[in-house]
């Protein structure tokens, strides 16, 4: 568990879960060898070999390590720490140094990343004691390209935008990489571990790869699952030779980043149904448990991010990011950083439309009822630039979409398997938008279902966190590999009745509201 | 099998044995995949390793193959080859390329590789049918900074040398690799797998590794077994990701041109005791069988060099390869090339001195009988530069010295396993002089045992050969891998009882004449 008090700002992971058992991916081993005698006159790298053979079998030495054994071995004296690193079937030397004493620092670095469409977070961990040592955060330099994903895609069509935009995440990763390195007072050099949550096209795009048929059908991806690649195959500034490793993809629209929620959520070892809701640029819905695991994808997220919404905007200084309207009407609101406010941020903006709903200024179908077609949140004079922050009859509109897409997804995927949504035994919400949200505002609009509050679990950045944890623990490595291997996705591009039920979802918080069995009551509370 | 008539030269194995079942390092697989649809749409990688996943199990694909894919498949129309190169623990993939009508050259080439200490040998090599295409040899570019192996390791002592005598090897065997490609009509990028035989020294200096602890105590070397390497980790101009396979070493003094030789004999898995004899720079001696293999080495080869004999010289134009002497003192001989000879090489001296023996010429302890001290082989006036071709006194010590080495080291490993010599079923020479040198003069000086004829064979280019049965075969590989860790290792160096035995060995063909009843025979029709 990332502590969230090491970082400056709330970015790491919010669920609770049990201590992972460290076994990292890159591993520091104390070797301490007989010297060479007349008696034992083994080759250098056979006595290395040897004596690490009892735990990670026969060690591969690439070739710069073979050279480097003879000298290496004989200024340490026999007395030396290696590094391995982890591959497809076994261990790789990647680096000596002196063997040091027990209270100095051992420097056995990863970094564990979360790109995103918008934003990118870095985690620097330390992986002998699993501790993280500190994170930077900043935008994917891409968005001064194109701001949305498709967009992206567009751009990257011709092989010269492509080059620009890997070129773009590496420089923001560098950037972040060496930022959280001067804070920590390490070195580029001592991370050898780099591990990466991502969405397929993200993913692509910091390898480089075609991302135009991920986009056209059949949505095809140029690879799911790199395997262990090297950092200085994409040129990531840390050791040349260090794992570069990125949680596996499920096709198109289920990324590593959505896989990352299930393992940290650990719904595929759950024997209760487990819905996880994904709601970021796109909308990613995942149901199952330890048997079955089921997912589907749609483009639901961009109505919640800023450009969408007329006054939308990040959760950053000077976004709304709580909204609560009294009896009297009068709106009350919460800025982060405290400064006149710019616009709302995703929170804002679900608790905006809760309240403008349980208050009857838009009824369940999304209408403004006193006949304007905007609603006031902050007027003129209070603004950070001199204008009334406003929702539109259109915003709402676009709300609605999202969340009846969300709504469509999750019955389709219900109908397929048999279920209904009292079989879920617990509801996981992830991504950008599943951190902030208040869970009531979330439900009263109908984004999330209606379940007892016990059953909800906010996942906070667990594309992150799923990194830290494949970082530190092959185990978990191991079991997201499996995970790609289990989901059975649905297409919804093309299925008819996915599209039924999204007209029909066009109300909020539902078109059916026995499904939503507490906001029925604050609304009838309300005389609503 | 080489045929021995596809090559210029005799370069290749002489040895008979049951032909390889082909089943390379290097694979040229045909891949038809369906194209991409709505129901099924996975990624291009996925699509290419579930279709290999069957034989090859879970192929990794490094990242410039991951780029490529898309267009790849596309290109290709979902049709073509791919070539699967063997690593530690299985298959990745290397190359792509049109899938190829029947009848057309399917380009999937491998280079076996002989480094000796004199003369480097390649054949290139259908990997598809297992045909050798052509074969280059030539003299190893190291000679020119220093000629006999201790002056080599002497010469790399410093930084500087190595790197020198690296380049030269390297410059040697690209060299060779433009030849016999230029032979074959090959492009250098269509060899995709390189395997190597050679001694350890040999070994080290390829790959650029410190060998100064190789020559004094306690006689370690670098590594042993390199495991697979890429051709350009060495600079080697052949497919730049190609296989560079190295037969393992057991130590300083058993290389895996030794380790080849025991392959190519198939001694390992015989159940009846072997004896093979390597001599070439060294003498390594192997004793064993299907349950257990002893192994020692000595410097014992370089009496029967160019340098160490006065008129000593390669087996090459102008040098003596066979001699008799008639029984009128007239000698007879052969001259490789038909031109006037220039000097003798190994095969010819040894005819050279059983002649010697058997005419009474020299006495069974070496000395000259008749008051002279050298035996004119060629007069002045017939020979290549005028002087008269001789072997003299100092020669025919050399020569008993290095029998004599041989000698001792077999009694001492077969005293070492309690065995006597008539417990051998098997005889083997290998090496530079177990291919030409003609058995019963071998036998008459007792360089070769005195066993039962259909005891014995001289396995060729053992060296060549076991290169070429790894690159064919990845059961022969692992066989050789399996041997490597078999071998027990007596060492001479330090052993008092093979100096008492050297000691006391100095007599043609033996002190005790028991052990060669033949030429005891021969000896006594001759009334010596």
């Amino acid at each position: 568990m990332i502590k969230e008090s090491v970082g400056s700002i709330n970015i790491l992971s919010a669920v609770k879960q049990e201590k992972i058992i460290i076994n990292p991916i890159v591993q520091n081993v104390h070797v301490h060898l007989a010297a060479p005698s007349m008696l034992d006159n083994r080759a250098d790298a056979d006595r290395i070999r040897d004596y690490l053979k009892g735990k990670y079998g026969r060690v591969r030495i690439p070739y710069n390590s073979i050279r480097a054994i003879p000298e290496k071995c004989r200024e340490f004296n026999w007395d030396f720490n290696v590094l391995l690193k982890k591959n497809e079937t076994g261990w790789e030397l990647l680096k000596f140094f002196a063997a040091q004493a027990e209270n100095k620092l051992r420097k056995n670095y990863g970094l564990a990343v979360d790109i995103g469409t918008t934003t990118v977070v870095v985690a620097l961990i330390d992986m002998e004691t699993g501790m993280c040592l500190g994170t930077s955060a900043g935008y994917n330099g891409q968005v001064y390209f194109a701001e949305d994903i498709l967009s992206r895609i567009y751009f990257a069509s011709d092989h010269k935008g492509l080059c620009k935009l890997q070129a773009a995440i590496k420089e923001t990763l560098n950037a972040l990489i060496d930022d959280v390195c001067s804070k920590c007072c390490a070195f580029n050099e001592d991370i050898t571990a780099v591990t990466v949550g991502a969405n397929t096209v993200m993913l692509h795009f910091l390898l480089g790869l075609d991302t135009s048929r991920i986009s056209r059908e059949p949505y095809t991806p140029v690879i799911n699952n790199t395997g262990f690649l090297t950092a200085e195959d994409v040129g990531i500034n840390v050791h040349p030779k260090g794992v570069l490793y990125c949680l596996p993809s499920v096709g198109s629209y289920i990324g590593g980043d959505v896989l990352a929620g299930i393992l940290v959520s650990n719904m595929h070892e759950r024997e209760g149904i487990s819905l996880l809701v994904d709601i970021g640029t796109n909308g990613e819905i995942i149901l199952g448990n330890s048997d079955w695991l089921v997912a589907c994808a749609g483009a639901a997220g961009p109505a919640l991010e800023g450009g969408v919404v007329a006054f939308g905007m990040r959760a950053e200084v000077g976004a709304i990011e709580k909204v609560s309207i009294k009896p009297c009407g009068e709106v009350v609101y919460k800025v982060i950083g405290d400064v006149k406010p710019k616009g709302i941020c995703g929170s804002g903006l679900v608790d905006c439309l809760s309240e403008m709903l349980l208050n009857g200024i838009i009824d369940r179908s999304g209408r403004f009822t006193g006949g304007a077609d905007y609603f006031t949140v902050v007027p003129a004079a209070l603004s950070a630039n001199g204008q009334p922050i406003v929702v539109t009859q259109v915003d709402v509109k676009n709300i609605l979409r999202t969340k009846g897409a969300v709504n469509a997804a999750v019955e389709v995927l219900l109908e397929g398997v048999g279920c209904n949504i009292g079989d879920i035994e617990y509801f996981f919400s992830a991504g950008a938008f599943g951190r902030f949200l208040d869970i009531e505002s979330a439900v009263n609009i109908g984004l999330y279902p209606d379940l007892p509050r016990d059953r909800m679990t906010q996942l906070g950045n667990s594309s992150l966190e799923g990194a830290r944890q494949v970082l530190l623990s092959i185990d978990r490595l191991l079991e997201a590999e499996k995970i790609a291997t289990r989901i059975t996705y649905f297409e919804l591009n093309s299925s008819q009745e996915f599209m039924n039920k999204f007209v029909g979802s066009k109300f909020f918080p539902h078109t059916n509201l026995d499904y939503y069995p507490t906001v029925r009551d604050r609304l009838k509370e309300k005389g609503l």
